[in-house]
């Protein structure tokens, strides 16, 4: 099995050393720093092996990882995949997920440069996605300042609709996140993000966690975008979208859309307690997909 | 909880940015190769809540990413923990999870820079080692020749006799491997191994491996180092030993005891079919734990 998904992955590129060794070896160029992240994706959890196809697993599951290298405008080099496959999932579901996620590493070159196998109950997937920028370019969540502008990428909530109903474009989207590798890199390029992160587990509750950090609090003024059809309670809380969320200095101008994506200001920085997050004046609690609140 | 996590890990050495982003920063030398790896502990595969402290599954999740760095004579740099719970394991079995692993990262100076939480039906926790060699010197799984002389570190079958009794020196083993950093490192400077890897899955397989990787085959003619009490088949097919397993050209001479711990020659690199294991003339298979073997 090992030798099958070697053979697929190909030639490492920017890698010294690749699948079949006690470690992958990376050689970093002197100009960068490299950017690491894991992410789970869980059977019943984050998918339904009866909903789902392999292929899907396998997309998302990489797409977490890199939607974390976008929020930091970096761009990927390589991953490694744990796996443990639960007895219901035979080898031709092993390939359909190595079939989808390999789809994505191609289209954005990342290298699968590694991993491990096993058995487990429930299927469980454990990604590390590795990337690079500019030493120091990094674009963080604890940079956010009073009166700096708060945006959002795409529209929201589609994922959430797409889980409710399984089906049409929401259901894809839900399926077949993209992450905003493009966006990320032309933001740190050119508008320099005071703070910038993803959106994986809702707006609000990601938009406190970016507050938290930066000791900020925030004001809602303008309009959430939404995903057709989804309620707006949906963009608010849904997890999984993979937009990203960032903050420019008020006088920053920024074009309407970024890389073929709409780009809409949500609100601003304010004083008040850090993390707190108001909406026409009203508070709103943090809800959100916190994979860590007992069920 | 991912705040108190993140307290107890202390301040980031080598790291730009540590746990509370969306990926960790680290800022590489010119002069190094990265080393990356990824292993599983997995309830039920790995450990049993009902036999193996939380404490002891902390120690042994970052003691297998360990013995990946030491096997290519590497020094530890930070590790990412990603840990999805069962609904039995409280916050207090989470805190000693941690305090495990602490402890050995402490004791290694590997910094905890980030991971993933989520809940999952059994207990999965995946760690992701990153170390460092200087640029071109690790030591890798397919570099033998024909001749080369054999070695393993210390004495093998301990975890799999302790596995199977649950008390005394062998059960501690099992329970608190010991990865073999010095002795990785002091090979790659003064020894320069043609092949090295870990023993994690057994000796016959893990060699078997090496063999593969090395396009040679192996006859093993001197006494395999048994663990006090344990039987000759825990040695060759007990897995979880994280002994070195390591091949010099016949003519280099190395001491009996490498930073405390004994060298045994048990063989040589032959002609033959690649990967094939021969004992006293008599061909073997490549028995041992090997987690992608259906049950």
């Amino acid at each position: 099995m090992v030798q099958r998904i070697r053979r697929r992955a190909g030639r490492p590129r920017g890698l010294v050393l690749g699948i079949g060794d006690d470690c992958a070896i990376y050689r970093p160029s002197a100009e960068e720093d490299l950017l690491v992240t894991t992410d789970f994706v869980i059977e019943d959890v984050h998918f339904r092996r009866t909903t789902h196809r392999a292929e899907d697993v396998g997309w998302k599951a990489l797409a977490r990882g890199l939607s974390d290298i976008a929020a930091m405008g970096g761009t990927p080099r390589f991953c490694l995949v744990s796996l443990a496959v639960a007895p219901w999932a035979d080898e031709r579901w092993i390939d359909g997920f190595y079939r989808g996620l390999l789809k994505l590493a191609r289209r954005t070159r990342t290298e699968l440069a590694g991993g491990d196998l096993a058995h487990a109950g429930k299927t469980v997937c454990d990604i590390v996605a590795a990337g690079w920028v500019p030493k120091g370019k990094a674009l963080r969540r604890d940079g956010a300042k009073t009166g700096d502008a708060i945006y959002v990428s795409g529209v929201l909530g589609g994922s959430a609709l797409g889980l409710a109903t399984g089906r049409g474009r929401a259901w894809r989207r839900h399926l077949r996140p993209e992450p905003r590798l493009a966006l990320g890199r032309i933001l740190r390029q050119s508008f320099r993000p005071t703070a910038a992160m993803d959106i994986s587990d809702g707006l609000l509750i990601d938009l406190h966690r970016l507050c938290l950090a930066s000791k900020c609090a925030a004001e809602l003024d303008g309009d959430v975008p939404v995903f057709a059809g989804a309620a707006i309670e949906q963009a608010l809380h849904g997890g999984e979208d993979y937009e990203l969320l960032f903050t420019l200095p008020a006088q920053v101008r920024r074009p309407r859309r970024i890389s073929g994506v709409p780009i809409t200001r949500i609100g601003s920085m304010c004083r008040g307690e850090a993390g707190s997050i108001t909406i026409a004046g009203e508070r709103r609690l943090p809800l959100g997909y916190d994979h860590f609140r007992k069920p």
